[in-house]
């Protein structure tokens, strides 16, 4: 199969999609025309169905996996398909797999370094609140392989939630061994659960929307929520380590208007907060530069209130 | 027993007090005073022991119960009472009641007008939750009833909780009259329960102080969650519903940098945001008017960006 | 007649409209086509003219009462109605109350609830200020019942300034109901005059656009102005009063960057500004769901800085 | 007579003062002691009467003369009087001039130069306009004279609003001259008009206090309102330009936030709030060089969020 | 020579013009189309090239001097050519004089005003430094007349930048004129010199955009730096006069959010970020008034943060 | 010597102090004593002259090495030396370097590690540049080992500069190693350089006070210019390196408001100024926390707009 990132303009094009998104458009001159986008695991590209009534164009939602025949044109540095053949594809001809962006790092290989950091924490109340989290729990760890972490942006993609909570632990365990001070077990617990409201503010992959109770509680809450229950369910768990945790995980946007309901109130979470803003902004940064067609000045970027460019000589 | 309201300059001073804060101060000779802060379920008055070698005085803590002898001087318009004789009372010899500052309203009365809120709830799963919490939860129900509101500022007495939480569910009732489009079981069942965290964030009079865990967690997120237990334990409760009404706790603060992690999304939850901000207000204003010596202008007000003074012919 | 919210994709037009905005377009062939903005008083449809040779549209300008002839197309979720014979109506063809966008309630009622406050009003010289304003000034009486409140987004329709004034006054009853503190006779009559500026700010519907003097002074000035002359037609008016009454007004906006020159400093004028916003939040909230095409998420609304939705079983 | 400017540390003193303020101290024995502010109309000192109950010490209000006797001490790099001997004067005793803080500038030099610019305007409603305010209004033009433009920071001396007045006039008359898109006449006359309000905003020196009416309606509106006036006494004058006027009054501040409760919409309101506020902030400035001990650094300035000096060879 | 100043609605058009933007469109059918910006000293116009396959339509890129034959239409209140014919320019057959937007007012003449400002300077070390930059050093003296000012929004002209300067010279002249506390050599010196840094951070005209190191830099810290060298070479220049020279021009943005490093701490700093700040709203409003159709309300203006007009009677 | 750090209440004082501050006082009988701070390399402590006619203390001042003889107090929970008997001491009495605070890590150490990083940097002008910094200009490499940070608040103490600037670099290391992305070189480079100019900003120790060229220019300016002086006597240094790395000095506080003049634009840049702040917020804490009498809560902090404290099992 090829893929999406291996397309060159004037490419003539025979292969299968996800059809992520089917809009209808009016040319002027009074006729409709189709507006799709189409996605795989390695990208994503625009089609164009100039002529509805062709009869080579057969029905097909937005959402369903279709096989196209057109040609790549160039339009202002932009590719996109001119479709001339369309037909939805039956359930055994593709594999889903195929069409879900997904992290550029080995899902296994993450995990099993998020393994590696459980055993690290000697704390015996943390460390059997992430045993029960990351392998107890078979649905919850299963689903934390595979979610995103986003709805667009940063790490919205398959694993992304993944990749984003251990390079979040990384950057904590560097700070614990350079300050002393931070408790290493309470932040790398708070790392590794941060973020984990997520698997339920967003909907699972291709669909990755905000969920009804994601709109209306957010991953903050649901997540200090979620973390609340299971410890709950550890005896003896110290109250005082219950609320520091819990705090963590409210306070990790850094800021109220960032939607955390309290500032930072301990080093950690201090930490953590500032952990979580550079993985963002660095993966921000990386995906910006990735889909970007030459290495010069990017425009103004509303996200870092700043043009953007790559570093000469990277 | 005289109350500190009834107190007057040059008045003589025979009787008790609850002592809140007790502070070495020094004399630029050198020698030292104590600086008092004594209160009654009518109000504050400082106290000053200018001698502390005086043999009248005996040994006392900060939080005692204590008899004074002394005589009131006005001192830039403030009163003050030179103390010449102090001890510390015995558990028999005072009614801890008489120290608290409270409610002007009657607690009972109060208790049952929201009683009667909860019977005009219809929707039977919200009408489960509100007698859970204000009936059949007796510990819950006692403690609401006593619960400050406040650390200070607004509503920082005994019954103002009560006091707080029925004023909001009398303008939601209003909101609903005049709005069709409120929900109006939403509404005053959100109403009854948007400040119910402050049980746990603020410590029982006559202490009234933020706990660790209000500190860490805030009385919004403790507030929901606790309503999320309470919800779990009516069997088929609506999840949607239970999200809505969670939201309605969350987001009652209004706005992010008020603490609420998320922004009202609801017409409910953006109503109660405003009445909960409406009854801070004019409560602030009513103590600042009653603590006020004259009905001109107060000076700027930090809360109010504003100076602020009492309408004329009020 | 038929009306604009009756309209269904595939319909065939054959009636009347007021024609709001009319632009020239040009279709990417070269050619020129019309755009047209179609309002009566139930709500509003696009026209689009695609042939502008065409023999059967008539001259007409921007303001014209048309008839029209034509079909209706679903264009995204959106109807639009494409036109082949249009001519403008003479007036004896039309009455223009049918384009109007008015208040879904009835004029004279609400003018007969807002008489009956003004009878609630003991103060001689508020109740004087508002007999000459409502009632002895006819013109002011008669502009004050057929106002739009604002250009767009809320009360943006014929008894729009009317049913905004009776809900603002609503809620500052009930607000005088529970705050003893408040002055209910200055309150109702600030609740009442808060936006009569309006009528000079805002020019006559349909055009109701800013006027040039409603673009340099505003409503909150000239509102104070208009307030202050009829006042300093009343004998014996206290200054205090008077100083308080225009106070509430111009502070009504309750902050310095929504355009008050003074923050509330009054208890009224603070309970005032409050119900204001409120009542501009859940109009704004109602139009939205009134126009949506289903009880789901609206997306962000910039007015609310939220995704927003109607709440479930409402 | 010997003025405050000219007071040195170990000075004997035996002169006369306005007391500005009286407050009650208490030593930390128990005693009471009296802080005074001393001022004449070349600055200001403290007095200290540490025994309240010398006989030398006559009966006194804060707003009376006083005669004074007493010996200097440099207190911390600031004069005190310690004061052996008090009296009040009486009425022939003292000449109220001596002991205003005024301009240091001739205020009939800066009338006349105002006079002079009302003569440049040739539009003849504008003209009219200026000779009723600042000629035929005896009482206004007087009071101009006199009156301070602050309560305190910049230019709260008498003849400080005449001071400002000019200062601004000349700005704006340099303005005009360097861009010709200004209209001469507006700007000239919304220049000399621009902080009337201030004649009922403050009270008149000494007191200069904010009055009644200024807290609640400030000086933005009633100079607005107090030129709107005299425009409608002046026949025929444009509508158009009685708006742009008036706007330029309102829009003074600059921003919203400032109290404008328009921005600036015209060339000449924009230019103007530029020019108040260069004249303010210079002022500022001026005030702080010269009452500052020596050129180094002053330290953080709040106004100016900047710590700020001298600049050196000046 | 025909200038786009001149050009009409239904003019013939066969004249040359400098290229600025060359942007491949498609229309709707699936056809390519060009849209072109074309220029001349007086202005901008549109150009669009229907038919790309057109054999009158010779090889050229943006950037390109072009002559073009076609025909003007009004698009909505806006010209555009349609062309049937266009070819590049050969270097001979055009001065590209005529194509460069340039000041109204004479270069030559504005230099010399600045170089009379230059003699008015006594200070023998701002006067070396003065002649040093804007006489000796004949590079950036000629670079100086011709430089732009701003990339867009104001001054973006050839002699934009020494308009500017010129006219901020002759503000904080007038400044100085009426603040006797304000060193005159040393805010004449700062005007002059203040945007220096724009040489290197705009490139030349016609390109006129950020450089690399404009982007990454800026003229503020180039301007400081650059002037820094240049009084590197003077011998004895005073370092406190020094410090306070770049002060003034790392200072001239007038706040940290606006790009300054530092807020102004010295009287001349803050009085020319003053300067700078209205010369640059004023030709701002000069160029959007000069760019309107007619003299009645612009729409809200973001810069301005409100509807503008121009003043009646201008 | 005994320190600071190991006076206990009660202890009799006989040994040295820098006198940092010498404030005359008065007693409120009119009597005057001095207040001092008093310091040594571990701390600082409060001393009280009540008498000061005292003949067993000896004429000194601010800036002094003194011998005190006094006894210790404890005054509202701090520590103060009541003082009998003082003298200033002579040079040859006293090693200043035990009056100095210090860090409490080696400098030497420190300063080998730097040096290890250097090594780590293979480009080659980057390399050079570092050299010619930290190696080769032996007063740099001095005076960076010695210097403080900040007047106050973190890192204000001998080798304050130093151990920010290794841990900052320590930081930027995880940052390059987590992210690929990163130019290790620059951000190394960078790390070690962006606080370079505060070796002019702030004066030596013990006075560590700002210059007025810190006042008028700040260390980002002042850092830049000089690592640019220090690039331009490298040959051949690329300028587009140049100006990458004066970019990430430039922008190293992140926001504008934080008095960068530039916003990151790169992601090293970015990064760095993050490394920055969490390394300031974490030694502020640290300090924080090594100052509190115990491990609750440490009150409203306003660096960090909350209440802080230390993590139980700390």
């Amino acid at each position: 199969m090829k893929y999406i990132k291996d397309i060159r303009e004037t490419d003539k094009i025979q292969q299968n999609f996800l059809c992520r998104k089917k809009e209808l458009g009016k040319k002027q001159s009074g006729d409709d025309y189709y507006n799709l986008l189409l996605i795989d695991k390695t990208g994503t590209i625009d089609g164009k169905i100039w002529n509805t009534d062709n009869p080579a164009i057969e029905e097909f939602e937005s959402g369903d996996y279709v096989y196209v025949e057109g040609f790549v044109k160039n339009f202002n540095q932009r590719l996109q398909i001119t479709i001339n053949r369309l037909r939805k594809l039956k359930e055994d001809e593709y594999d889903p797999e195929d069409f879900l962006p997904s992290s550029t790092q080995n899902v296994g290989d993450m995990y099993r370094e998020l393994m590696g950091y459980i055993k690290e924490v000697s704390n015996p109340y943390l460390s059997a609140l992430l045993n029960s989290v990351f392998i107890e729990d078979k649905m919850t760890a299963k689903a934390f392989s595979e979610h995103s972490a986003a709805k667009s942006i940063h790490h919205a993609f398959r694993g992304g939630l993944l990749e984003h909570t251990v390079s979040v632990t990384r950057l904590c365990r560097a700070f614990a061994d350079n300050y002393k001070m931070l408790n290493r077990d309470l932040i790398i617990t708070a790392a590794m659960l941060h973020d984990i409201g997520k698997l339920k503010e967003l909907s699972d992959l291709p669909e990755n929307d905000y969920t009804d109770e994601g709109q209306l509680l957010g991953h903050i809450y649901m997540g200090a929520e979620f973390v609340g229950k299971k410890i709950d369910e550890i005896v003896n768990f110290p109250l005082k380590l219950r609320n520091e945790l819990i705090h963590c995980i409210l306070a990790h946007h850094g800021e109220l208007e960032f939607g955390s309901p309290k500032k930072p109130a301990l080093a950690e979470a201090l930490a953590l907060s500032m952990a979580d803003n550079l993985d963002a902004k660095m993966e921000t940064l990386n995906e910006l530069f990735n889909t970007a067609v030459d290495d010069g000045w990017l425009g103004f970027q509303k996200n870092f209130e700043s043009n953007i460019r790559k570093t000469s000589g990277n």
